[in-house]
C-alpha cells in the first residue's frame, strides 16, 4: 500500500493551480475590481470592490477557478438604489453576462483572459457593520471572507483535497440539488482540525448532531446531522445545509480512505453510461417494477426546484402508499427541461378488494352511522366493524394517471402538471446521457 | 312491524320444552339416579347422584336436552379411589357410553326413553365445602346448580330466549372452537337483568372490560371483554371463555334485534351450500389468493385442538408477513379428521430482491462488522446502511411448501406436520359439506 503522505502529495500537485493560473486569476480579479472603482467613482456611485470566496482564499481547485467580486455600498443605502446601481455598475464592465437572482440579484459574467474563459460573480452587498446586522442575506459573506484570511494562510492545500475528497463523492457544495459541504464550512473544518486526515479522523467518529463550535459562541440548536458555528454568526449553522445522508456519506468516506488509502479517491467517477439494453436487463434482474413520471421542469433556479422536487415525490410516495402499492426505492432527476420522478416498486398490482375500517363495535353512535353507510355483511376483526369494499385503483399506474394532481406538489409543479404530465413505465423512456448517468448511480453505480 | 312481545311469546312456544319432554327428562333423570344410588349401596361405593346443568334448573331448549348427573364422592376420597370406582359405577349403569376427559374423566352414555336418544354426561366429582375449595375443577358444577335453583324460578323462560338467540348468532357454548356464553352464563345475564330484553338493553351500550358482580365480591381482574364474577367463587370469571369476538357479535346482534325486531333471530340459518364453481366465481371476483394448509387433526377434543390451531394461524401469519406478503384474512377449521388453515392474500408474489437494513452509518463497530460481512453496494438510507440481498422467497406457496416446519406450532400440530402438510390451492380443495359451510360463513354468509 502506497504512503497516505505519498497519495496526498501526489494529490495535491494535481488540484493546487500553477503558477500561471495562479497570476491569471490575481491580475484578472485586480483588473475588473479596478474598473468597478473607477466606473463607480466617474458614475458618482458610492460604493467599492472587493475580492472574495476561494479565489481571494487560495483555496480554489485548479481549473476550477470561480471568481468572487462583491460591490460594497455604505449600509445606509436605500435597497432599491442598491439594486439598480448595484447591476448598473457590474453590467457596465461585463460585455457578456446574464442577471441571476437568489435571494438577491447579482450578475454572473464570463471574462476571457490568457485564453481561458472565467466565471464572475458581481454581487451587490450592503457594508454593514457587523455580520450579525444584515441587511441582506450576502452581507455575511465580506465577514467570512476576513475571518478566514486571516487565519487559514498555510492550509490551503489541505481545504484543496477536502473539497476534491468531497467533489468526488458528490458531496461538495450546498446547493439543494445535492446538500453537501460549502467550501466556507471546508475551510472551517480544516481551520478546526489542523488537516485533512485530522479531519477524517474526527469524521470517522462523527455521531449524529456532531456540534463544531471555534470560537465557542454559539447560540444555535437545531436537530441538524451537523452543527458548525459560524465564527462570525453564534446564530448561525454553517453546516445547515449538509443532508444527513451527506453527512454520513462523509463519515463512511473517511473510514474507508483510512482503512484502505488511495488515489482513487480523488479521482472523479466516470459513470460508464448505462445502455437501454443494460436498463432493461437490470430491471428483470431485480423484478420490479419502474414508473417514471415525467412533466416539464418550471423555470425557477435548481435551489428552488430541488426542494420541490422532493416534497413531491414524498408526497406522492403517499399517494401510493396509501393505496396499499409498496414502494422499494424513488429518486428525482432534472433532464434536459425535464423532470423526472422514478419510482421503483414491490407491489403494483392489488386485487379489488380491501377492507374498509369501521369503528369500535362498543361505540355505538359511531358503529350506528357507520352500518347506516354501508352495506352487509359487516365483518368484527379487533372489536372494529369492517367491510369489505372496492379498492379504487388496482395498479399503480392508473392511480397515477388518474391522482397525480391530488398531490401537494407546491407551486410551481402544480401549474406545470396542471398543464400536463406522463406516466411513463420503462420502455417509454428514453436513456438520454443525463438519465443514464442518472440511472447508474441510482442502481448503486455497480 | 310484529310486536316485540308477540315475537318472544311466539318464540318462547317454539323453544320451551313440551310436557311430554319434559315428563321424559325427569323420569329418565330420577331412574339413572336411582339407578347410581342402588349400584353404589351394592357396590360399596361411598357416593351418591345428583341431577345438574339445564335439565335440573328447566332451562334447556326443546329438543336439545343434556342430562348432566355428578357423582358426589366425599372430599376426602383419595383422587385415584374418585376416578377408578367413580367410573366403575358410570359405565355399571350404562349400555352405550365412551369415556371422556376434560380436565377429569367421565362418562359420556346414551339413554333410549320413550322412544328419544338422550345424550347423559356421568361425572363423578368431589363433594367439598364450598366453592373455593376445589379438589378438581368440576366440584364447583353443584354450588353453581344450587345458587340457580334457588334464584332463577320464574325466569326460565328468559333463559331459553338468550341462549336460542345465542345460537343462531353461533357464539352459545364456552367450547375453544366457538368462544362463547357457557349455559351457566347466559343464566347469570338473566338473574342479573330479569328479562331477555332488559339484557340486550344493557348489552347495546357495553363497553370493553364490561364487569356485572351479582354479589359485589369480585376479586378478579384481567383484561378479558366481558367480566361476570362466579356468585359462589369472587376469584373467577364466568365469562372468561367468552372472546372480544363473540363480546362484540352480542352488543351488534342486540342492537339490531332492538331496531327491527324479527322472528329471524331466533331461527337457525341453514347455511345454503357453497358450491365448488360458485367458490372459484367469488375469488375471481375478490382478485386475492387462496391458499390452503391441510394436515391430519391430531386425535385430542376439540377445546385443545382449537387453540392449538389459532396459535398455528397467527405463528403461519406472521411467516408470511416476515417474508413481506401481505394476508387479507384467514381463518381456521377442522373437517373429517382434516385440519385447514386457509389465508386469503393480497400479496403473494413478489421480486426477487429486498432490501436488508443495516446498523446507523455512526454507530463504527456495528458498521465495519455490517460491511464486512456483505458486499457493495453500500446504499445509505435514513443513515443507516442498505444492501439489496435475495429474497428467499418470491412466493408464498414456496414459502408455506419449505418452511411450515419452522413456525411454533405447538405439540400436537407439529408432531402431525412432521409426519406431513400439504399446501393446496383452491382448485386442489375438494369441497365437502363441512367446507362448504366453513367458506359461506368466511365470506359472511352474503
Amino acid at each position: 500500500m502506497e504512503s497516505l503522505d505519498a497519495i496526498l502529495s501526489d494529490v495535491i500537485e494535481h488540484i493546487r493551480p500553477g503558477n500561471a493560473e495562479r497570476a491569471a486569476v490575481k491580475a484578472l480579479t485586480e483588473s475588473i475590481i479596478e474598473e468597478l472603482n473607477t466606473r463607480a467613482a466617474s458614475m458618482g456611485i458610492n460604493a467599492h470592490a472587493i475580492s472574495v470566496g476561494s479565489t481571494a482564499r487560495d483555496t480554489w481547485l485548479s481549473g476550477e477557478a470561480d471568481i468572487d467580486i462583491f460591490i460594497m455600498f455604505p449600509a445606509d443605502t436605500p435597497e432599491h438604489e442598491l439594486k439598480t446601481e448595484g447591476l448598473l455598475l457590474a453590467k457596465s464592465v461585463s460585455s457578456s453576462y446574464e442577471e441571476r437572482y437568489a435571494s438577491h440579484p447579482y450578475i454572473h459574467a464570463h471574462f476571457r483572459y490568457g485564453g481561458m474563459e472565467y466565471g464572475v460573480d458581481l454581487v451587490p452587498c450592503f457594508a454593514v457593520k457587523d455580520a450579525t446586522s444584515l441587511k441582506s442575506a450576502v452581507d455575511r459573506t465580506p465577514f467570512h471572507n476576513e475571518y478566514v484570511r486571516e487565519r487559514l494562510p498555510g492550509l490551503e492545500d489541505e481545504v484543496r483535497l477536502l473539497k476534491q475528497f468531497l467533489r468526488c463523492l458528490g458531496i461538495y457544495g450546498s446547493e439543494q440539488r445535492r446538500k453537501g459541504f460549502s467550501g466556507y464550512l471546508c475551510e472551517l473544518l480544516i481551520l478546526k482540525y489542523r488537516s485533512f486526515i485530522a479531519l477524517l479522523r474526527h469524521a470517522a467518529n462523527w455521531r449524529y448532531g456532531e456540534r463544531i463550535d471555534i470560537e465557542g459562541h454559539g447560540q444555535y440548536s437545531g436537530d441538524d446531522p451537523l452543527i458548525v458555528i459560524d465564527p462570525v454568526d453564534p446564530s448561525r449553522n454553517v453546516a445547515a445545509a449538509v443532508s444527513p445522508y451527506s453527512f454520513c456519506r462523509l463519515i463512511d468516506a473517511a473510514r474507508e480512505f483510512l482503512a484502505r488509502p488511495a488515489r482513487s479517491f480523488f479521482m472523479p467517477k466516470e459513470a460508464k453510461p448505462l445502455s437501454e439494453s443494460e436498463f432493461h436487463r437490470i430491471l428483470r434482474d431485480r423484478g420490479t417494477y419502474f414508473i417514471i413520471i415525467r412533466f416539464e421542469a418550471p423555470d425557477v433556479v435548481d435551489d428552488i426546484l430541488f426542494p420541490q422536487l422532493r416534497k413531491a415525490e414524498a408526497s406522492i410516495r403517499r399517494l401510493i402508499e396509501r393505496n396499499d402499492f409498496v414502494v422499494y426505492r424513488s429518486d428525482v432527476t432534472v433532464d434536459g427541461g425535464s423532470a423526472l420522478l422514478v419510482f421503483e416498486l414491490l407491489v403494483w398490482q392489488l386485487p379489488c378488494i380491501k377492507k374498509h375500517l369501521g369503528p369500535p363495535v362498543t361505540l355505538r353512535r359511531h358503529a350506528e352511522r357507520f352500518k347506516a353507510m354501508h352495506s352487509p355483511p359487516f365483518l368484527i376483526e379487533d372489536c372494529r366493524y369492517v367491510v369489505e369494499v372496492k379498492r379504487s385503483y388496482t395498479d399503480v399506474k392508473s392511480l397515477l394517471k388518474n391522482e397525480l394532481r391530488s398531490c401537494n406538489l407546491g407551486r410551481h409543479l402544480s401549474k406545470v402538471v396542471q398543464a400536463g404530465y406522463e406516466v411513463l413505465e420503462p420502455e417509454e423512456l428514453r436513456i438520454t446521457p443525463g438519465i443514464s448517468s442518472f440511472l447508474r448511480n441510482y442502481f448503486g453505480n455497480s
